[in-house]
């Protein structure tokens, strides 16, 4: 941590903050410069809480240096983590796919699409029960009875169940149905729903919220880990802006910068990513090349007849095409798929 | 809503197009021009779903022309609400100014706060007892004991209570201690939470989400009407954008597009809204100037100690400061103070 | 500035550094903490260029301290200062406002329009002859023709003239028919362009970039006043968001954060900054309310038949309405209108 | 374009607008809803100027259609555009990429870093003699001393150059001396200088401005395209967003929207679109498996002692490698480089 001192400061504004820094058991070093007065702290574990410093007489402005996760780091955990959900590993040299579609509806849909996406090389099925939906006025999940299709659909592929927990008063039921809890953009900062999805020990998949820099998002991953649960994996899945030919901006640029930080597995969800069909695939491959873990996609049989977001939903036909254009492409960046 | 067809669409697509329309039950206008055929839609109560139409061939967009919320808007309700939180009306001719800590910290901080703002003219005590916090190394709330110290400042001072609530199951505990329910930026979109609070009957108070646009943010409100409890009070606190010489964008012009179509009391979080002390005071008047049915701030008596949000806090003179200067500028938008 | 060294950095690279910190003639402070340590340097008279430093081994980031702006800063030039336009002082104790069409299209329409706002209270004169569109087939103003018709409204109303200049070919004929040059958004950052709006040594009236950084907006002007032209009113016309019900969003807060770094004046443009005539009004208030030096609108005497953005202009019955509230408002905060 | 009227419009006021899209010799087609009316307008060429109609009394929204752009527009133009620079064709087949360094310093460095850069398979040279500096003290180029350099680089290496122009009036000099005329994302609304570089006849290389839609970006194309220079590349270089871990945001989902509705080529700058060194290699991998026709970036021999942008150039050696890992990625996605 840096104290920068006004350019008016006095000689004791510049004392009081070098007493105030051996108050917190810390140590000071003031470095005066031709036009102010800085002041290094050392001595902190984590990061300094600058709250104590900031409104000091004299404090022209606070410069964190270190930054306040820790078990999500790559620092303190140097390989990578793989987070093994149902037996599929996340993570690693293999790429994965999780497809299924937005919500589940029936039964028969949901089995029918998750042997479709089976067949043609899917690894994880998603679908949601349980629906965060803007408007109170549209569909809202199945619920309980939506997890039980899940199941049945896993029974008759194999294929481990990825799902979204909206609430810590389903945390428990969704831990004991599905393979892996999915916390959504919406709730990425929901801090009582990440420390309940922490306490049951299993896999959380955990999108990055709409407006989440870096920082916040490792920090909302961290608040999942320090619950003694180190099965996370971090979803990129569009960001807003201004930007307005697709639903949000997709930040790829993230892999990069999570892989340099921090030892946790990322993937990318194109599909709420782009909210556009005709661009699911195009942006499937640039996650795959920019180093992502793997994908989330929104497969439908019948997307014209979607509950839930229909329109960025591929048909099996697609998803196969999807498969057959991701392989080279891992295999280009020295993976598997 | 109108339904746009590609300029290549066949005949034989719109007449699909026009037949979809009509086995919803609506009523199809195809408007044949030039380029291409657009489609006009009525006879529907609210917005229709448009993912029945969006995938069909042919189609190339789909413009929504009616919005889907009811509850929250003017067409549905002329009048202005007001929102009577404990005693105090929010809303109407007066505007009203919410004040004290971020944080409840000790009863006698909390207590001393509360008699501080409440001489200088305040007429609603804040305070959070369950803080959500971006790092889970942070200070997070003393909790249950908080809501008592407040209702302690509430004896003390006659001040209704306005707290935040962070997840369903503290929903009833909250409710029956507090008279306003905050629900905070990061959840705004925590439907199951919304819904909790919408069936105390309790007024509550929804802070716009940091990236929120105003249809998510009034069908926010939307969902706490739907369970029947018509006291909702909006509250802007800044949004997330590249500026960045504050921490959030106060997006001002929010309170003149709330009061054009809907009914509900809009305030204004300046505290959150700059994140720095220096710039409260302006803002506030500007939010009054705006139109704004009343602001919250943040008061500390000793903010260099505060546990949390310290630099943006006001001491109590800065508060008395900050009521001397709304007063005229209420006056001057036909109000008082 | 601060150079954060990695955790891994070894003697050799922190000596490395400090070498290189000395053979720029700049004294190097290091701090070694617990984890890792940064070197404080010092006995710069601006801003450091970082490149330097930035890719020497074992350093992680540079964290500048010091502002690369001077000639626009307050520690240079303590006292507000006041630019005359045409005899109009804008800064100072008088709030002003600017008025007069987006377009200038006919001298008719733009003596019309004048003498309309003159008498209502307005102190300069705005409209476009160089016209800056986003289409090449929208209208593209009359340009030196326009030039002429302002003149002749200046001689029939005594107003001052302000006028957008678009490209350095025009900046002589500019400076020589009009009392300020406006340079627009878009052009913020046409370095050329400032330049020489510079070296005619005539008022410019500085508007901010759609995504322009404070520091950014500053250094704009910095180039203005670097050829000697201490005439620079600064202009906040929003910025771009996600934010979608106006069509850019209005960073009221700049005007505190501009007073408190820079002496220069800054306006508020709540016409171009809401997009929506009906926002105008309460934004202007709050604009005025907030600390700014005044405001320039949109005015048309018949806005539905206006070449450019009909749908922000005022009448000039709203126009009187504006002024009247206007009046009370810039008492409040202590100055005339 | 669709006409929304108010609920509370009367049968007098749709009769106006009836009336006014007719005297602008449109056809208007006026659909009656439940709750409100809407007009279709039909009978335009291209996109309707909005002004005429968004103020008459009733008038609620106007919903455009059409887009304005032509030229650009792949409805209009069904091939893919294929401009030759220099002989090198951008856009087709094969993908190409452009390197050099941010900005010509001397001779030998220029020279070197074309040589370096040859070798390793780059097709064309970058390099800047008129820099845009955010400040006015920084290093502003060489200008034509600088152009003379990169003429001296092609004839060593037969690299064609491209390079920055800043100004309408050294338009015509870089016409003269280079073989590509690059527009920056500052100088993406100058439209005096789209007009200028259009008129030359010669490719122009137009960036996105940082805050641009693609509407905008497309409608700055379509000015110099309207000039008749039909030899525009498009570049995606990274918008301005809260996301804080890249200096920008890399939007490269723009490359299969621009591909959907435009016939011309599209490059990625992901040295400017990220700042940071580290990030470059993994954002080309993703913008050419995304579908780009090429990247730009810029390489440096001795990037600790680059006068411009150092923390991003790549060194020759992790060039080299760049090209090792792209050729695999354009080969997956069907194309050579």
């Amino acid at each position: 941590m840096l104290i920068v001192m006004d350019r008016s400061a006095s000689q004791e504004d510049i004392q009081r903050v070098v007493a105030a820094i051996e108050a917190h058991g810390l140590t000071p070093h003031p470095i005066p410069g031709e036009l102010r007065t800085a002041v290094g702290v050392t001595g902190n574990k984590g990061a300094v809480d600058t709250a104590a410093f900031e409104n000091l007489p004299g404090v022209l402005e606070i410069i964190p240096v270190s930054h306040p996760y820790k078990l999500v780091s790559r620092e303190f955990h140097p390989s990578d983590t793989v987070v093994p959900v149902g037996g599929v590993p996340v993570g690693g040299t293999r790429t994965i796919v999780i497809a299924g579609p937005c919500a589940v509806e029936t039964l028969e849909q949901t089995v029918t699409i998750a042997k479709a996406v089976k067949e043609r090389g899917a690894d994880l099925l998603r679908g949601g029960a349980f629906k965060p939906r803007t408007s109170p006025y549209s569909f809202q999940g199945l619920g309980d009875k939506g997890l039980d299709i899940l199941a049945a659909a896993r029974e008759e592929t194999g294929l481990p169940v990825v799902t979204e927990v909206l609430d810590t008063a389903s945390v428990e039921l969704v831990a004991s149905k599905a393979d892996c809890l999915q916390i959504g953009a919406r709730n990425m900062q929901n801090f009582e729903l990440l420390k309940a999805a922490g306490r049951t020990g299993k896999p959380v998949l955990l999108k990055r919220g709409m407006s989440a820099t870096l920082e916040e998002f490792l920090l909302a991953a961290e608040y999942v880990m320090a619950e003694g649960n180190p099965n996370v994996i971090l979803c990129e899945r569009g960001v807003r802006t201004f930007s307005d030919f697709t639903r949000n901006t997709l930040d790829l640029a993230i892999i990069p910068a999570v892989k340099r930080i921090s030892h946790l597995p990322i993937l990318v969800d194109p599909s709420h990513g782009t909210g556009k069909r005709n661009k699911v695939i195009p942006m499937s491959r640039a996650a795959i090349a920019a180093g992502a873990d793997g994908i989330a996609v929104e497969v439908h049989h019948k997307p014209e007849e979607a509950l839930s977001d229909g329109p960025q939903a591929l048909t099996p036909d697609m998803f196969a095409d999807l498969m057959k254009q991701l392989r080279p492409i891992a295999e280009a960046v020295g993976r598997s798929l």
